[in-house]
C-alpha cells in the first residue's frame, strides 16, 4: 500500500530590511494558498522566512537587531507570525518555516518548527547546528559579513525527528511483506535542517538512525562569496552562483540517498537589501538522489511533488541497511575530535 | 606555490574465474605503462584487481577458494603480484590496488595497499570496512549472490590516513599565506577505501578529519540488482545501470566535496565470469565536487588529470573548517548506535 504525500517548498524571493512584516506575510499567505491549490499537505518555508537574512549586516542597535527576532516561543499566537499559522489550520495544510528566535534566557538562535494542522500547535523545534561565518566582521569592507556566529548560539536540540500524526493513510511496512500495525506507524519520520546544515554529513545521518523519510531544508545562501584565501579559481558572479546551485543540489541529493530519504529544500533568492544576491535551486529529492521537482526562477515559486514513502524502503532495508553494515568500532574519530588531526609522517 | 599532482584510475575490462593470473597481471602492466606515457605519478586499480570479483560466486573448495587470495602480506614480493610492483618501481609510479587478503591467522579481509616506488615497498595497508551483502546464499536461485560477509572479515585497521613521501613538489600552506615549512608538509595525505566504503559518510569524514587530499577507491559494483524486496521501480537493465553509474558518481561528488578533497575511484568493469555485469564509471572528482575526467568505456582505460593539491584548501579552510564549525556534543548517536532507533511517536 502506498503512503502518499503532496509536499511542497515555498521559495519566497528578496526581504528587505525596510520590507513590512505584514507584506512579507501576505506574501507568505499566498505560497499557501497556491500550494493548497495543488492538493499540498506540507508546505516547508525558508530560513528566516518572516525577515530579511540580517546575519550579513552589522547591527550594532540591540532596538533594530531585536525587530528581526521572535520574542514569543509560541509562534502560531504571537501576532506577527499568527495569520500564516491561522491560514495553515484553516487549508488543513502542516508547515515548517524558518525564524531567529530569541530564547527566555535571552540568547538567540536560528530555529525553524513544524506546525501540525491537524493538532493545531507547533509539534517540533530544531536550533541550527551548523552556524557558518565569523563572529566578528571582516576586516576588508568589500566582503560580505556572515554573522551568524555573533547573533546566534549553535543550536543545543540535537537532530530529534519526529512523526507527524494523521498526515498519510497506510501503514509503514518492514521487511519483505512483514507489516507494523502498531497505531501512528503510518505517520511519516520527518527532520529538520537549517541551510549550511545541510553541508553537514552528521545531521542527515542522525536522522537516518532514526529512519527519516522526509528531511526539511530551508536556506538564505550567497551566490557569490569573495575568495578571502586567493586560491579559488577566478569566477565570474555568473558561474560562482551556478556553483553555488551545484554545490546545494550535490549535497541535498548525495544525503538523501545515503540515508534513504526524501528531501524538500526551500530558498529565500535574489536580490536582498537591494544588492545581496541569494541563489535559489529550491528542490524536492528522492531517496535514489533524484530530483523530482525544482524551482524554475529566484521569485516567490511552489515548488511540488507527490510522493510515496515507501520508496525508502529499498535503500532502508538493502544498500543502506544500518544495522547490517555500519561498523561504530571504526567512527570514534568523528565524536572524539572536532578538527583536523594531521597523519603521522611516514618513515 | 603548486603542489601538482598527475593522478590516473587503472579502470580493467573483466577478469574472469577462468583468466590465468599472468595474463591479467599482463594486462595490469601495460595500463600501468599506458599512465606512465601520461606523466603519471599515481595509479590506482580496482579491488579485488588480479581475480575475477569471485564473492558473488559460492565456492565450496577451500582450494579453490584459496587461489583468489593472497597469501603473503608482502605483495611486492609474492610470485603472483610482484611483476606489477617491479614494473611501478621502474616506473618511478606509486600504485594503490586491491586484493583478497589471507592473514596469518586465516582470516580473510577485502584490502587495497600504497606503493611507494621511491621507497621500493608497501607504506599502507587499507582493510574494508562496509562489506556488502550477506554470509549466507539467497535462497532465489536467480538471485546474484553477494557473499563478502562470508568470506571476509570487516576491516579492522580503521580509516588511517598517510603522507606519500617525495611525490609532489612544494608545501602546503595553512591560512592566508601562512607557509608550514615542516619537512614532509608538502607531501600529499591519502586515504584508501574499497567500493561500497564510498557509500558511507563516516569513512570520508574520517579521512576529512586526517586533512585527506586524495581518496582512492577501487571497485567492483553491479549494474543490475534484482528487486527482491518489491518496492523498487522496474527498471531495464539499461537503466538500472544507468542509475548505478549515477549513484556511484553522486557518493564519489558529494563526499569530496564535503571533505575537501580529490577522489580517484577506479572500477572492474564489464561482463565478469560471462554473465555479470559490472558498471564502469571510473573518475577523479575535485574538492569541489566536480567531475575532472571520467572513463568512456568498460574495458582497459587509463582515466587522467594533472590536479593542484592546493586547490583543497578554499573547502578546508572556510566552509569546510571543521575545527570552526563541527559541533562534537551533538553528534553522539553516530558512534553510540549501529542502527535504526525509531522516533518517539507525538502525543
Amino acid at each position: 500500500m502506498a503512503r502518499t504525500l503532496k509536499i511542497a517548498a515555498a521559495q519566497m524571493g528578496p526581504v528587505h530590511l525596510t520590507s513590512k512584516r505584514l507584506e512579507t506575510l501576505s506574501r507568505m499567505i499566498a505560497l499557501l494558498q497556491s500550494a493548497s491549490s495543488l492538493g499540498a499537505q506540507l508546505v516547508l518555508f525558508p530560513e528566516t522566512a518572516f525577515t530579511t537574512f540580517f546575519p550579513r549586516h552589522l547591527i550594532a542597535s540591540q532596538e533594530q537587531l531585536d525587530t528581526y527576532f521572535e520574542h514569543n516561543d509560541n509562534l502560531p499566537c504571537a501576532p506577527n507570525t499568527k495569520p500564516l499559522f491561522d491560514e495553515a489550520k484553516k487549508l488543513g495544510i502542516d508547515i515548517s518555516v524558518g525564524f531567529a528566535e530569541r530564547a527566555e534566557d535571552g540568547k538567540g538562535y536560528n530555529t525553524s518548527v513544524y506546525f501540525s494542522a491537524r493538532k493545531g500547535e507547533v509539534i517540533a523545534k530544531y536550533r541550527k547546528v551548523h552556524l557558518p561565518g565569523t563572529k566578528e566582521p571582516f576586516e576588508n569592507p568589500d566582503a560580505v559579513n556572515q554573522l551568524e556566529k555573533r547573533y546566534f548560539e549553535p543550536g543545543n536540540l540535537g537532530f530529534k525527528a519526529f512523526r507527524t500524526p494523521d498526515l498519510v493513510e497506510g501503514v509503514a511496512k518492514k521487511g519483505a511483506g512483514e507489516v507494523e500495525a502498531a497505531p501512528g506507524k503510518g505517520d511519516p519520520v520527518m527532520g529538520m535542517m537549517i541551510c549550511n546544515d545541510r553541508r553537514w554529513v552528521e545531521g542527515w545521518r542522525i536522522y537516518g538512525m532514526q529512519g527519516v523519510e522526509v528531511v526539511l531544508c530551508g536556506y538564505n545562501t550567497a551566490g557569490f562569496a569573495p575568495d578571502l584565501w586567493g586560491t579559488r579559481k577566478v569566477m565570474t558572479p555568473e558561474e560562482a552562483e551556478k556553483d553555488a546551485v551545484f554545490h546545494h543540489k550535490l549535497v541535498m541529493q548525495g544525503n538523501s540517498y545515503m540515508n534513504s530519504c526524501f528531501s524538500v529544500s526551500a530558498a529565500k533568492a535574489g536580490l536582498e537589501d537591494g544588492k545581496y544576491d541569494l541563489i535559489g535551486g529550491s528542490c524536492i529529492t528522492s531517496p535514489e538522489g533524484h530530483v523530482l521537482a525544482e524551482a524554475k526562477g529566484k521569485g516567490d515559486e511552489i515548488v511540488f511533488a507527490e510522493v510515496d514513502l515507501e520508496d525508502c524502503r529499498q535503500g532502508k532495508e538493502k544498500t543502506f541497511d544500518f544495522d547490517r553494515h555500519r561498523r561504530i568500532d571504526q567512527y570514534g574519530p568523528i565524536t572524539e575530535q572536532t578538527g583536523v588531526v594531521e597523519p603521522e609522517l611516514l618513515g
